[in-house]
């Protein structure tokens, strides 16, 4: 349960430095900055609407889902890749940067970095004086190895800093200058210390006074910086950020084509130059056309994000159209049913529509979390349930698969069937997913709700407790629930004096029949239902209850035929958890298993599987071939025989041992 | 027809150098080398009877199936290898020996043997006196280039002999000996003339002079001379041959290991001496421990081959039974519907029990042919059906698939299942498989029939005659019949004078249902069956008729379910041919067919598709999409709606351009 009291000292100056303020006493107020959290509530005139998510420091757990992968996050995953980057190389790679016998690589600096945002993010809920010691001497070997005009990236400063902003198509120097963004924005709205953020505002001066349009014309082969830049506008209110960004994002793709410019540059010739591989970094065109998706999914994911936000910074509609057009395409072509997305390994991106295997998929964890980073921003416009919808399918599939419950191995693709080779790792020899999840799961909470002038907005349901800034007073909103493994809510509402606000309530896309009740009454939900929320707008006391019962059956799910892996199969969901077999439940190979399409599903909580989880049982059919003698083939049908699968969340799989899994199962 | 004037010409000395005297008068009587052909009817205790096949010489075929493969072998494929083993390097090989710039390859002379091994039989049937003139060429060559002792490898010769034999496991050269032998045998059988054959006796003179238990105790990495050495000492009669082919068979696996000192003789370390890719080579132990099938399925098939030919010329039932447990272990657990062998491209063989993929099935070409070797010479101990079965099953579909009806493109792995990215190609950077199906098309013929001293074995059905040697007398063995389209038979028998002797027919496996016929009367097949043939033995005369009628509906297979890719799935036959979908006979995507299993299948035969082909046609159900919106994803069942399928015969898919392809259809 969230601790009141705490939470209380800080109503007065929520929506000023929020974050800040948690640090404690030791900041000093003149390091400083005031923070831009509002500036986002500018309502342009193409954004009427326009919301601010709930900070994750204002959201807290008491579950059994959450609460504990929070806590594994921060007490196993954290240290994990702190010794993972120390035995690898990024952590010291600042300090070694005279070293010549010191290998580095171009993308380490995001690995560090990543790390460093998810320390950040852990030291925002609770400080730790060890841990930011650890923090602030890698802020001090970055302070040495910056460059006299702000440069710093330790793998040019190693390698040779004449190659810099050479071959921005690949070398990633933009894109770990993103994450080093993220990182010193984290760390100082997490500690109030200005030195790494300092750092990094000298190095994206150096970079804003470096690319332009009457400059250097370059932008990232792999996106990040653009979606940085925003935040950095933010926290630092420095408008030339959010216009580097701008020009990141509108130079992308245009002709003559940088990329092939800086090839011509570097002495290639015209045929490397002319490079057919600009799709898959989405430079093959201005954004504003790209209406389909393309290429490599995580900078897909990252620019879409970017571009949402300068979207409704700018009050653009027009580019936001366009990430609506891409969310379209998206969502009806390119979408497993766990959300993961970019099917294949060859650019670990997209391909063709409804392409999308399920033994050899891609789904690279970082994907999905970018999925859920850019869905995030586009609920934030007009609370759109879809936003959510999506969001919620990702966080509780494909991007929670990419952990473990154990917290340190990781999965970099998640495939939705394995014949028992797949297992997840400790580290990769590319090893962006490890990172990303964890500065992810430790900031998780901030995906739950949002709030403007007037409104609070309920995306995702867990049992705890949020601190929602609501006027003058903070509204102390309690959720109690089972939920993902029961769909009743029942919400309730801490105020210091009654209020006028409007409460939304989202009513998730898989729901086919929800109930709602306050105050003794039941609510038409039809009749208040805005985009996906129910909107209650009224005077709201202390202690007044909602209860939001949502319809939560166990289903079986098709895919469109043109999937090809999936005609003839079935997947099964309940709620916003899609459920796999896995061979340890299971007594027979799992592709011998079919499903009756009238085989009678039930959903039963196990308390002492995976830490407790929801499973879904029934009777199945399994080809049997105990009536065979030795043929491998026989003119006789082979024979069904009854059996019971168990299903587990896909999420939760592999966490006993490899062995077979799969989602989409035959149907009959 | 067959010309009956010519044959009748040979009946006087036909078991006395048979196919040397089909060349005609230009060869000198004193140039023949007495063929060894009754020294295989030698009787031992344990194989009591033994069969000898019918040279293909004397089998004619007068239908649409094999006669016209047959004529686009000769007059396609034959020219066609030889302008690409002129292209590539391989036919001027042994010319080009002095030249450094030319460069050569370790397995290059068996691509050229075995097209002049084609050539031979081709000659055999129809003497041509140019491309005797090239054969004439390339033989001249390999005499120049035969060193002082008799080697003769075209790459060691030119790469520096110091290195030859030094690397038996990899490097290819008893493989290449061993296609020279088959070569030079078959050009002597087929033109008497010596030179080739004496050339190469040489050569295998310094082979045995170089290997044995008293000397080098080495055995080839790729099997292929054991089988060899048994033709040269058939034709030879020399016992030596034989006991070197022994010698060969026997050493391997044994311990200590000879790849293991070879490696080390090499100068390398213990660990790549070490090497566990033995089992590739089936050289992880002695031939007569090997049970199951393992490793390269070329290799073993030839490996198998020699075995099955050393047990019957030994009189060795302990070898040959050997060869029973290993075709046992491959029919039961390796084999794929259309007797494809060798299902991964890793190491190009064997995996593990019942790892059939359709889509990824290597299945090479060559290990098609191979099985073919193999299963005909262990037919000719007892004349045991099963292994005519399998043989017909190899012929009609995983053989025959890797070669275009227009006789200039080749498949090097047959797939069961293609999206439309697979095709045949006109060459390979290893091209063994072009050069194997030239060889084997040109010598089908000798798979139909079998014979002894009072035994006429008819294996397989065609529209044609065959000229079978019989106590004093050529017999004159005519059927007629639509085979594989129809199974009705009708076998005349063509006499000087009547005979007594029997005569077998084989009642295939596939066949559920037989009736037998002659001189008006029906006949009980149950009484008089041995071994999967019907025996009829009496006094036969002169335009005595059978009528063999094999019930030959179109049916369906099922795969035990220990077959993951099957599962769920039916497969189409006919008497032997295995049928499949092909895109372009279809509407709709494959994969959204679903095959009733009570759907009716008829046969149709199509006069003006493929050259004519039989057809099997069903009703079947089609995953449909035309009542969904955009989602990928929904909780309604997919619709199956009517639709009508076609297959086509397996072996002729990709002869209309590259689309999809699919043997197993999901079944409902």
């Amino acid at each position: 349960m969230l601790n009141r009291r705490r939470s209380a000292e800080l109503l007065p100056l929520v929506f000023f430095s929020l974050s800040v303020l948690l640090c404690g006493a030791e900041v000093p107020a003149t390091a400083l900055i005031p923070l831009s959290i509002t500036q986002t509530l500018v309502v342009s005139e193409g954004a009427k609407m326009m919301y601010k998510p709930v900070p994750f420091s204002l959201v807290e757990f008491d579950d059994n889902f959450w609460a504990p992968r929070l806590r594994r996050n921060r007490e196993w995953s954290i240290p994990h890749v702190y010794w993972q980057l120390k035995e690898h190389g990024q952590l010291e790679a600042f300090r070694h940067k005279t070293d010549p016998t010191k290998k580095t690589h171009i993308f380490w600096d995001s690995d560090l970095a990543k790390w460093m945002e998810g320390v950040s993010y852990c030291l925002m809920q609770q400080r730790d004086s060890e841990l930011e010691a650890t923090m602030d001497e890698i802020v001090s070997w970055m302070a040495d190895a910056q460059l006299e005009d702000g440069y710093l990236n330790s793998h040019f400063i190693a390698a040779g800093v004449e190659n810099r902003w050479k071959n921005l198509r690949v070398e990633h120097e933009l894109y770990c200058a993103g994450h080093l963004i993220e990182a010193a924005v984290a760390y100082y709205e997490a500690t109030g210390k200005k030195r790494f953020l300092d750092i990094i505002c000298r190095y994206v001066d150096h970079i804003d006074a470096t690319f332009g349009s009457d400059k250097r014309r370059g932008y990232p082969g792999h996106e990040e910086i653009e979606l940085a830049l925003v935040k950095l506008y933010r926290v630092t209110g420095e408008q030339k950020y959010l216009h580097l960004s701008q020009f990141f994002l509108e130079e992308r793709g245009q002709q003559p084509h940088y990329y092939n410019q800086e090839a011509l540059e570097r002495g290639e010739d015209e045929q490397t130059a002319n490079s057919r591989t600009h799709e898959e970094l989405q430079a093959h065109k201005p954004i504003r056309e790209q209406t389909e998706v393309a290429g490599h999914a995580v900078r897909a994911m990252y620019l879409y994000s970017a571009m949402a936000d300068v979207a409704m910074e700018m009050g653009d509609d027009e580019l936001f159209h366009v990430c609506e057009q891409l969310w379209e395409n998206l969502t009806t072509k390119y979408l497993y049913i766990t959300a993961g997305i970019g099917s294949t390994s060859r650019h670990e991106g997209f391909t063709v529509p409804y392409d999308l295997p399920n033994e050899n998929a891609y789904s690279e964890t970082c994907a999905s979390l970018g999925l859920v980073f850019w869905n995030h921003r586009m609920l934030q416009r007009d609370c759109d349930s879809r936003y959510a919808d999506l969001m919620e399918q990702a966080l509780y599939n494909s991007a929670l698969s990419g952990v473990s419950l154990g917290g340190r191995l990781f999965f970099y693709t998640n495939p939705l069937a394995s014949r028992g080779d797949r297992s997840r790792q400790p580290w990769f020899g590319c090893s962006c997913c490890p990172t990303n999840i964890v500065r992810f799961i430790a900031s998780v909470g901030q995906y739950f709700y949002s709030h403007n002038a007037d409104q609070i907005a309920v995306h995702l349901y867990a049992n705890g407790t949020a601190s929602i800034p609501m006027g003058s007073q903070t509204v102390q909103l309690t959720q109690q629930t089972k939920y993902p493994w029961d769909g009743k809510v029942t919400l309730t509402l801490g105020l210091d004096a009654p209020a006028e606000f409007t409460l939304k309530l989202r009513i998730p896309g898989w729901c086919k029949k929800a109930s709602l009740r306050t105050a003794g009454k039941t609510i038409s939900i039809q009749d208040c239902l805005q985009k996906g929320y129910v909107c209650m707008t009224r005077q709201w006391n202390n202690g007044d209850k909602v209860i939001l019962n949502l319809s939560m059956p166990a289903e079986r799910v098709y895919a469109r035929p043109g999937v090809a892996d999936n005609i003839g199969r079935v997947a099964l969901r309940r709620g916003p958890v899609v459920y796999c077999l896995e061979g340890v439940d299971n007594e027979v190979p799992l592709e011998r298993v079919f499903l009756p399409d009238k085989a009678k599903l039930s959903a039963q909580y196990r308390d002492y599987l995976l830490y407790g989880t929801g499973t879904i049982v029934a009777t199945a059919l399994c080809a049997d071939d105990s009536d065979w003698n030795d043929d491998l083939y026989r003119t006789k049908p082979v024979e069904l025989k009854p059996i019971k699968i168990t299903a587990i969340p896909y999420c939760f799989w592999n966490n006993r041992g490899s062995g077979e899994m799969s989602v989409w199962i035959k149907n009959r």
